[in-house]
């Protein structure tokens, strides 16, 4: 720790104190102190050195002139305290650049970077992006994505909580793959089999019998063998389930608070982040308008000429082109699509009281993504065991879970949404691993 | 959805909306309709009934008299509409109570309870309470406990994002048990074999030479055989990690921090949640002691006559000891302990500069047991690779983690912390599954 010793002595030299590139507005014509990385440098001639500085308030220029250019001596990527003049420029993003002294290695890389991580778009492809993610994070445009993806987290908490929710961790190591499907990753638990959780859908409606309103952030596995660009084996969900709901719209009006103050916060905190994918803030309406799935089809078919396969419920070319009538008609880069038929919904999902065949609930999509999945669910025990008979399922085989209904339920319904689909559609990402700091896919278990 | 219409149709009758338990204070003299589960019920004769409704915002008690009383004819447990007139009651916890005038059951219990839910203790042994965790977290005291762990949740992530920490979130399906020892759980993922993250430890320090300064809060899966009152197999980890660290105790400070507004947050929210479990809050002097771990298992051989056991660094008994001796020497429910040896620390620990046989590491104890485990890292890739192959390990085994310290990391340090060992403690549980919903250890994966 000799580099810092400076700071700890008791001798009379002046006490620098380091200072945040973001902080520097204040400080015009004092010496200041800079810690960070080297981040990119360019060279005219032997007595000019530019010398970006980045730290976690951002990155900054540090000119380095005449005699102290030979200061500036540093291998990009090293780890570097920079000392230096704070001088107003007028021409640069932040309004401020440093007249460059002298820079202290702390810490330089031990070998050539294997590619430039300098240039303002970082030209690497999917598989060198991720399979060098310990570096690639590094780079400004990479690392915008992840504070958005903070503001969105912070801002889900935010607006659950003023919405009086209880934040809940449920478990993720399950007895059983009691909801069904085949898609679930299978783990030795001692002398047991268990499975890892698909969704917290069972332990957040038990919750509901208790708290009333809660929501959970957590890791969901999906042991899917998908290979698009939307699709990833481990994300984070954002749920939510609340009772003494009167219908289901009262689920899509509260996902829709949630979402408006998400992109509200990124609005006020992101606007630079925004700027490095040349993204802006979504178009939300004040109603997002929603659709009936049947109906959507047949406006799909009508305005589009494009029939939606029969085999599925809305297959992606039909969600971009729901989006695009959102766009046409409501100006909204949102759309619900509701009443989807009860056999591709789970089991626990209410029945629509005037075609039984359809369902209280809804996907939203997002610029022809869905990003959200929820609907009302069944409450009374006695519908409730009826439907998983409907669906060739055993009722033993839900023993636990059925315990909160027998013992009485409010009404309730819920939502689980891909917290990493919104950063991959807000940005227009080539690929959703590209939201995600580690990834995992079928082929990708490392870093 | 029949019982929700009266708010829907446009008969001419007073409509009137629902209100919370805890929001009755300004509605003194009005008529007022809450919707919530019939908690408990104490008849006095055929025309005396208290009824007391727990909803979201708490419980509160409704007294139906004389030709009332054979309206509140209803099975304990079940929901319910309960209507009445809001009068003032010095005598009740929240001030007021109800004049209740009638009951609509919305939702019965089809069979008795189990066991009896109404009394302010809930008398079942541990077996009980968690077979039957969808019913029992029903109960006021427990309800307690969870309402406590969400202002924990809280008030983490609040005072790490204004110590300017980014929230991530890492992978908890990896494709290498590199960490070293044997607790994983092991998992088939497609034609490989995967493991559970025990902690996300070289994710966030590989976060750190992004962001600098990040947290995350995420479950944690440990396969250890262990039956003891303090460890689960899964829990939620409160982690942290941050570079530009001077020195370890940088760490310390930090966490002290957090520590002191999470509980800061407890007391403003939870006071009534305490009472339950008579509860108070911790002492936390200005400035947590800090005790050698070498220096701490002498005073507890002089003070107290015992011998930490030569094969461990601190055995349960010493830590209760070393707890001892804070509330004494310091009035402190906390006290760090620090320097422990090189060999009971995992590789990347850094060692210290005066004896390289310790550790700059550190435990948290809190009331007698340990919560938080931390460390300065060693931040220099050819020392951590030295480390790597002092400990028997294969630096080739570690590639992707060394990638980032090839291309130089700045010092750094932090934590990860238990987050329901904060509740088992503080509320003096006799288990810690007792602070987790749905608790996972060796023999339990239900429900």
């Amino acid at each position: 720790m000799g580099y810092y010793t400076s700071h700890n002595n008791n001798k009379k030299s002046v006490k620098m104190a380091r200072i945040l590139s973001n902080k520097l507005k204040e400080k015009i014509g004092e010496k200041v102190e800079l810690w960070g990385r080297a981040y990119s440098k360019r060279e005219l001639g032997d007595d000019l050195v530019f010398l970006n500085l980045q730290d976690r308030g951002g990155i900054i220029q540090a000119v380095f002139e005449g005699e102290n250019a030979k200061n500036a001596d540093v291998k990009v990527g090293s780890i570097v305290r920079i000392f230096g003049v704070v001088k107003e420029e007028k021409r640069a993003a932040a309004g401020v650049e440093i007249k460059g002294q002298r820079v202290e290695v702390l810490e330089a890389p031990k070998d050539e970077l294997p590619f430039d991580m300098s240039k303002k778009a970082l030209k690497v492809d999917l598989s060198t992006l991720l399979d060098n993610r310990p570096l690639t994070i590094r780079h400004e445009t990479v690392r915008s994505i992840f504070n958005i993806y903070d503001t969105v987290i912070a801002a889900y908490s935010e607006i659950m909580r003023d919405l009086e929710f209880k934040e809940v961790k449920t478990p993720k190591i399950l007895g059983a793959a009691s909801e069904g499907g085949a898609n679930f990753f299978c783990l030795d638990y001692f002398d047991k089999k268990a499975f890892m959780a698909q969704s917290p859908q069972f332990y957040k409606q038990m919750c509901v019998g208790a708290f009333e309103r809660v929501f959970e952030i957590g890791p969901a596995f999906r042991a899917e063998r998908s290979f698009t660009t939307r699709h990833v084996n481990e994300y984070v969900s954002l749920d939510a389930e609340f009772g003494f709901i009167k219908d289901y719209t009262e689920i899509m009006d509260m996902l829709s608070q949630a979402i408006k103050h998400i992109f509200k916060k990124v609005g006020e905190k992101n606007s630079s982040d925004l700027k490095f994918h040349n993204a802006r803030l979504p178009e939300i309406p004040e109603k997002i308008p929603a659709v009936k799935l049947a109906e959507m089809r047949k406006i799909i078919k009508e305005r589009y000429g494009y029939d939606v396969p029969k085999d599925t419920d809305i297959d992606p070319q039909g969600e971009a082109y729901a989006a695009q009538y959102a766009k046409e008609e409501f100006n909204s880069d949102f759309i619900f699509l509701t009443h989807y038929p009860k056999l591709q919904r789970p089991f626990y999902t209410m029945p629509d009281d005037e075609n039984p065949e359809e369902t209280k609930s809804f996907d939203l999509i997002f610029k022809g993504t869905e990003i959200t999945t929820g609907s009302q669910r069944i409450h009374k025990y006695d519908d409730l065991v009826k439907s998983i008979k409907d669906f060739g399922l055993n009722p033993e085989d839900f023993g636990f879970y059925l315990e909160a209904f027998k013992y009485a339920m409010p009404s309730h319904g819920g939502w689980g949404m891909g917290s990493e689909r919104i950063i991959y559609k807000l940005l227009n990402l080539g690929s959703i691993k590209e939201a995600i700091l580690f990834p995992r896919d079928v082929k990708r278990l490392h870093p």
